[in-house]
């Protein structure tokens, strides 16, 4: 028994190691799949990609709903003009491609749209997650690498020129001048999740790297309260899985290092929506 | 000969080492003082504060004009519901004390407002100097202490809780846990002026101080450039005087650290209103 009329979405979050993506009726989740990231060449990820999407259309063709239009979260630096990914660090095959206009073509649809992942987690958490009754936001997501948003004023800002909130590229180590996510990739040997395993091993090595991360993460996180002064902090992306492993430490070093007391009070809280809450995000583009 | 129903204002600025203060009549200075700012005791400091005002106050008296109000630029962190100075690091014996009011008694007259000295700065500097043209201005004062403003939607932003766009306490030495004014401090030993002074003598371990000086500057502003992405940078206080002994270090160790391509194009610039600016900002409280 189908209903006439249903409007869907599909939105789909691309990670550095997963991607997932979500059919979206606008108010919850109806489908949901997740493939491994291709990382080898862009054939390969277009195609995986493809084999994505495709299901979440049939699912909603066979429902007899429309599909009111796809949308992308991207883990890179976009040109929203152009409708181009200027850089995507850990998939720099992407580096300079139109994809939406790439992936329409493939899919056979009239146009696709784009944003970063992060804002499209932030975006998700702000309307249905863990940001419902805040106001000033700061998101971060620790996956493959460290992304940032900021929600202020009702919307995603955006900087002057597209820049802001960077919170990965925060300078942590002024000598090295290493930024948050090198020193994360450095730290965990671009292997987070092996890591996190030998951590809850009992590994006392792979606890004490997460412990600096943690450390890290707090001095940064302290940075960024500096200058903005959110409400609460949301933290998402594959490694809020292993949190307990670093947030604590993260924490007690953050309040050590903001200044001014009134702004202390700024709460740290995992994202509400899991995995998922990228997809949804993107699939929030398509009004 | 005087004019009737001349409506002007005086505004104070408090730094760690002068106090300026201003009459103003909205659009232009009309008398300006300076005084060395006591950093002995309360009572000293109050002497002072009313010996730099009562001038104007006199000034405006036999010019025919009324003085609609007093407000004071502190270089500190204030609690603005109770119009109390929450922490002024360097004159701690402000420190909890409601200033305006205090002052108020002293001088006689009905209120006095107050607002952060940076914030002061700033916005003279947007109304009527280097930023006049810009919507979305990072400003930064370098003097006795460190401190920053930033300027958005038509407002200073104060963030949540009153604690954002606090410039001098970006951690910049991880290790150590070292925020940019406590290196400022250790590396000018408290003097930066006669520091400068050295420098310019062509003492080369003074000018290493504000080359590296320079250095951690540039990564503060490559960390609030890499959040807030602003279209300007605006440089004040007392140290903008020696600013060409660190300034190019700062620019280029900034572009450096800047991870969009297009926020780079961020301009920094020395403020146009000199060491009124602060003063003017003050005075402009009063409409």
């Amino acid at each position: 028994m189908t209903k006439p009329n249903k409007n869907y979405s599909i939105g789909v979050d691309i990670g550095g190691t997963k991607m997932s993506a979500v059919l979206f009726d606008g108010q919850k989740v109806l489908a949901d799949y997740v493939l491994a990231t291709p990382k080898d060449d862009l054939e390969h990820f277009m195609i995986m990609l493809k084999a994505l999407i495709e299901p979440l259309q049939e699912k909603a063709r066979v429902s007899g709903a429309v599909i009111k239009g796809i949308s992308l979260g991207i883990p890179g630096m976009l040109d929203y003009k152009e409708s181009k990914i200027v850089e995507a660090p850990n998939l720099p095959f992407l580096n300079g491609l139109k994809l939406p206009e790439n992936l329409a073509a493939k899919l056979g649809v009239e146009q696709i749209k784009m944003d970063n992942d992060v804002n499209c987690f932030l975006r998700a958490e702000i309307k249905f997650g863990a940001g419902r009754k805040y106001k000033n936001v700061f998101g971060i997501t620790v996956g493959t690498g460290i992304g940032g948003a900021w929600w202020h004023n009702n919307e995603i800002y955006q900087g002057a020129h597209g820049g802001a909130a960077e919170a990965g590229w925060l300078i942590v180590d002024f000598k090295e001048g290493m930024a948050l996510e090198q020193a994360y990739h450095k730290l965990t040997q671009n292997s987070p999740a092996a890591l996190a395993d030998e951590a809850y091993r009992g590994d006392v090595l792979a606890q004490k790297v997460y412990d600096e991360f943690g450390h890290y993460l707090g001095i940064s996180l302290a940075n960024i309260v500096n200058i903005l002064d959110p409400e609460i902090i949301i933290v998402g992306g594959g490694v809020v899985e292993s949190s307990d492993l670093f947030l604590s430490r993260t924490k007690k070093i953050m309040r050590q290092y903001i200044k001014s007391p009134e702004a202390k009070v700024v709460k740290i809280v995992k994202g509400k929506l899991g995995s998922n809450a990228g997809a949804i995000g993107a699939a929030m583009l398509i009004s």
